[in-house]
């Protein structure tokens, strides 16, 4: 015994998202046919679109449906500094919670040679390109604080030191309203050693 | 700043999942564009399809395309019996785990007065209808044990016993495999005032 094809389908497809398995996708499809049809609609006319209209900035390789995102293309932003970042999630953080006006990089992972994402997954020659350019100053790298972002960051610092661009790492210590006590004790050893002087 | 339009609206529009919030939305979204836009593609058309194809059967209101559901439409089920839930996932939960051979009825929820849900919208004059054809010599209500069920039981056996129809309620006690120190309160009460002659 099974639900009705289109249902079964349906519920399927859904499992497709990530964080959603089959209870939940059968709850999710439910929902959407028993009190949200039209909300179904526009969800399967969104989907269609961003999957055909949605590519990749030219320059840094953000989502854009454009050649080049709306901060690439920004004539007001300051062209000497590039922040490289893990994902676009990660622009939008440092775009919200920061003052940046520089350019961004957009990696959409990080190096993680198990998984067959070396430098070339990464877009490290529209990178390296974009260094050519010989307009970045300085190159912020953000990617995260995990093993593969250090090594990801070891990385793009060589590929700025081969072009004796200036590199620096955003910086990892305590968070703000944290607690040394609840901290832990990589983030704490990490905030000692790069103390700052008063 | 803010994402380019297209994804901003796929954004909102994967909101209107139960579960799902911005964070969650997101993160689907970068999934399915940077690794699965096949899958977005399919659950687009699953969505478009199901939210245009699926209705209720006429007899039971379960989900279904055809006018008649599978079960009801099926010649080798017990007539006599008649099953009320509240949602199509019990229907193949109690399908998967009994032998249970007869009919059901899908509420579509349970009585809730101030949700506005009332016996219509629980589809009580379809059911009444079904009742009415006298084939039914037993319902069993297998709404779920909270205080919204057991009032939705209360009214359940009401229609019943208006028309000399037997009813009866799945069993509440201890789960199998549970152990009884561990039980809440309210479900051991109902296990010990609920034994059986053995």
């Amino acid at each position: 015994m099974s639900y009705s094809p289109l249902l079964v389908r349906l519920i399927d497809a859904l499992c497709c998202m990530p964080g959603v398995g089959r209870k939940s996708a059968q709850r999710i499809a439910f929902h959407l046919l028993e009190r949200n049809r039209d909300g179904a609609n526009l969800l399967a006319t969104a989907l269609a679109e961003a999957a055909a209209g949605i590519g990749h900035c030219q320059r840094c390789r953000m989502f854009s449906e454009t050649e080049l995102c709306s901060i690439c293309s920004a004539g007001s932003r300051d062209r000497s500094l590039l922040c490289v970042v893990e994902s676009p999630a990660d622009v939008m953080a440092i775009e919200d919670a920061t003052g940046y006006r520089g350019l961004y990089f957009v990696l959409m992972g990080h190096l993680s040679p198990l998984d067959g994402i070396g430098p070339e997954e990464l877009g490290a020659s529209a990178l390296e390109k974009l260094l050519g350019e010989n307009e970045t100053k300085e190159m912020i790298i953000a990617t995260n604080p995990t093993v593969e972002g250090d090594a990801t960051s070891h990385f793009l610092a060589g590929l700025a030191a081969q072009r004796g661009i200036q590199a620096s790492r955003i910086a990892h210590g305590v968070p703000l309203g944290g607690e040394l006590e609840y901290v832990d004790g990589g983030t704490l050893s990490h905030a000692f050693f790069g103390r700052r002087a008063l």
